[in-house]
């Protein structure tokens, strides 16, 4: 059995963030050597998710207005979380619902992917530097 | 190390639906011969989940309603991923709260799971052929 | 390979609870002796979450209120699954959004954790005694 651990990092601008990771997990694959095997993609930091969509800017939009309606940032006051001095209590809601993590069949050395599947960072409290985990287990 | 991967085909005939896929999961890990390992189940496409939970008609309606609440398919204008000619950013939103993919335990070569546990396969944006990946690990 | 398999049980005097399981998914580990793998921990029971959050009891009364609010218990009239005869649709519900499973890589024989990030048992139908399963494969 091979294994292999890599580390992403992201500081985004805005608050909220998608960015497309796909090409980072498969250049992690390939540096595995894993042929067949399982690839885990999680966000290390609980205010970020990890998780496959479509690579659409309008998507990404809806996301955001979405779970900016679920979950709104301001008033800061509404949470409990933000009494502790922190004002992210809605970006660890965020997080919940769009997934902490992804699992992604490797076969034939691939990411065995559908048609439109692309892996995304999703960062709900950003302007920060914060990391992505890629563990590939297999052989 | 053994590996398998099987992929199942659906096309429902409403735009949304639920479909119990755990014999077919089962079929998979029997032809495997995995005793002892992990079943990974994730929809291939991104209207689509695997999702856990009960085999009863009335929760299937529940969540039907729940999502449509949460994320309405009309007016389809609402939504700048419709800009581009779809008219299915709900379904994405919808996937994405019900999940893409599930981890099973194998043990003694079963799907280790409590009394309740039922695999389904969600549509949200169906009458088209779609598929789910299933990907067996272990030995 | 390696594999190693424990079930944790509770039993939570209160309909909504969240336990830090955190020590005892390591206690599994350390007993598996698992170096490098997968650790899958996942509620057996339906109407139940295993998720990965910050340890803060005001982000937990967050939750609890964000769910309410999102899937209400009341009344359980509106609910089809509660025809019958159950009055835990919403719990089904509640259980969706939170997820079902962590998958956690294991890198040098522990939890490869960022720095905020604990398992959490969620439960949203107590006052029952309740599974969860840790799935630990590796070598």
């Amino acid at each position: 059995m091979k294994t292999h651990r890599k580390e992403l990092w992201f500081e985004t601008s805005t608050r909220i963030a998608f960015i497309n990771i796909t090409g980072q997990v498969e250049d992690a694959l390939r540096a595995s050597g894993v042929r067949e095997g399982l690839c885990l993609v999680n966000a290390m930091h609980i205010s970020a998710s990890v998780f496959i969509n479509d690579d659409e800017r309008g998507l990404h939009h809806d996301f955001t207005q979405f779970l900016e309606k679920l979950a709104p940032h301001e008033p800061t006051a509404q949470y409990r979380h933000n009494d502790t001095g922190e004002d992210n209590a809605d970006s660890h809601i965020k997080r919940q619902v769009m997934g902490r993590e992804v699992v992604v069949a490797i076969t034939a050395g691939k990411l065995d992917f559908g048609p439109w599947e692309q892996i995304f960072y999703g960062e709900f409290d950003g302007r920060r530097r914060k990391r992505v985990l890629v563990k590939i287990v297999g052989e």
